[in-house]
């Protein structure tokens, strides 16, 4: 009896979905840190198994440089990042944090990045987890890539606070439309590397915002959280849509899309109006 | 006669234009070398200041951390990197570092940020140094933002390598319009502190390039170095386009451009299509 139990708690655990947060807050008393906690919550208390990458507490290297790989880089006179770190994963030579980090994402079947934007983008020690851990034959190869990538399995979605209201990142607002801010962010990292990209969770402004409106936001994220993994992905261009030589729209796409009022997607817009909102919500 | 000669080197000196490059790449063999030694060899040439900095070789650090700050933070439990620097800014309290980079940036008329593109964006070292350096107080307000930013008498440029060709960033390429890549880097981030931006130096995958295509790329650089700092910048909206209060298109400047084929902009394109290639060529 107790054998049977336990063999079935092996079971679960082994059969449980994973989610990998990526969280880059300095502080545990921040709006993100409270998102982020709601998400372990939430998520454990769903059965998933929850691991954390927190990256100012790791003191994550944020620097791609050549320590990065263990040994002796092949053209240490011409050093290229790219180039060497494929060559080192090829191997086995990246650095011990590269591989550890390389480890949970290929275990978690959702990866959630946590952070407050800065400049339009993720901060700068979370572009050095993109730039350090999505190593080239590892992340995406010349022909895994996009709808074909190599994490095309996985989910993965972006969850932030703002420090400027919704309205000024509206298409009148003079930030200008948060779906261009979030393009080569959404597209360029995460879908490039295949992931279904799920609707990014915005948390507007919060420090601006009462406790209340505080309170709110997380409310909303949890309850989001409780059907995250079931929710459909945004909408990209499947790979066979571009020819495979120069990655250019297949006429055929081009001409069926033709009498549409706007375009493909933010980036492949072809001259129309970007889709409303397609970098924000599903189905749009 | 040798002190009219010595006066008149020191008037030259004091009053030659200066011109910062902050450079992110690993190797001196690289090709984004070449383009930085491109630059300081045309406008030293042409009597221009230049200062550089390197910031692999600097070993800069990448993350906004309490140790920017010198001394106590004023809230170490609820730390929030954006206030806390902007009250050590104002009190000389921010790390010697960042106060070094800041004298830099005050004193040069024209920003070259010189970097390879890693994910559609700048290199996480880059970045460190973009959330580090430009500290709310010194690079923005809320008043001095956008066409009256701080440093609107000052010009500022991307200069980048690209991994893909320039096809795959065109409209109907699988990157996407490279317009739409740049405009949180452009707008967002230089603009909003005020830089008239000059249209970026795009460097379209060298690393796949023959020898000629490369030298033929750094002569073309050569040659727009001589008369950079008389282009004339990309456009934006000015400031008082925007209402005070929530910084949305005033109704006069919607109702004018109504009848226009294009959006204002990539970000405020009013649900319209977006201007060709605004962020790639100035009157665009």
């Amino acid at each position: 009896m107790i054998f049977g139990c336990l063999l079935n708690l092996i079971f679960l655990l082994l059969a449980a979905k994973k989610v990998l947060i990526v969280y880059a807050h300095q502080s545990s008393g921040s709006f993100n840190a409270a998102a982020k906690d709601a998400a372990v919550e939430v998520l454990t208390t769903q059965g998933y198994t929850v691991d954390i990458s927190d990256l100012y507490a790791m003191n994550f290297k944020a620097t791609a440089t050549a320590e990065d790989i263990k040994g002796d880089v092949k053209e240490a006179e011409h050093f290229r990042y790219s180039k060497e770190t494929r060559l080192a994963w090829e191997d086995g030579r990246l650095s011990e944090d590269i591989t550890k980090e390389q480890t949970k994402l290929t275990e978690a079947d959702l990866i959630i990045f946590q952070f407050p934007m800065y400049w339009f983008s993720v901060p700068g020690i979370l572009k050095g987890w993109i730039d350090r851990v999505l190593t080239s034959g590892f992340a995406f190869t010349q022909e895994k890539l996009y709808s074909l990538g190599i994490f095309k399995d996985k989910k993965a979605m972006l969850s932030f606070t703002t420090g400027s209201p919704e309205s000024m990142f509206s298409p009148t607002g003079i930030n200008g439309d948060m779906n261009v801010t979030l393009w080569p962010l959404q597209n360029g990292i995460l879908h490039y590397c295949g992931f279904q990209v799920l609707a990014p969770q915005i948390f507007w402004a919060p420090s601006s915002a009462s406790p209340e409106a505080r309170t709110s936001m997380l409310e909303g994220w949890r309850t989001r959280l409780q059907g995250l993994l079931e929710e459909k992905p945004l909408s990209f261009i499947p790979l066979d849509g571009f020819d495979e030589k120069g990655f250019q729209l297949k006429p055929h796409v081009h001409e069926e899309h033709a009498s549409k009022e706007f375009g493909l997607t933010v980036g492949v817009h072809l001259g129309k109006p970007i889709p409303p909102n397609c970098m924000m919500k599903a189905g749009s």
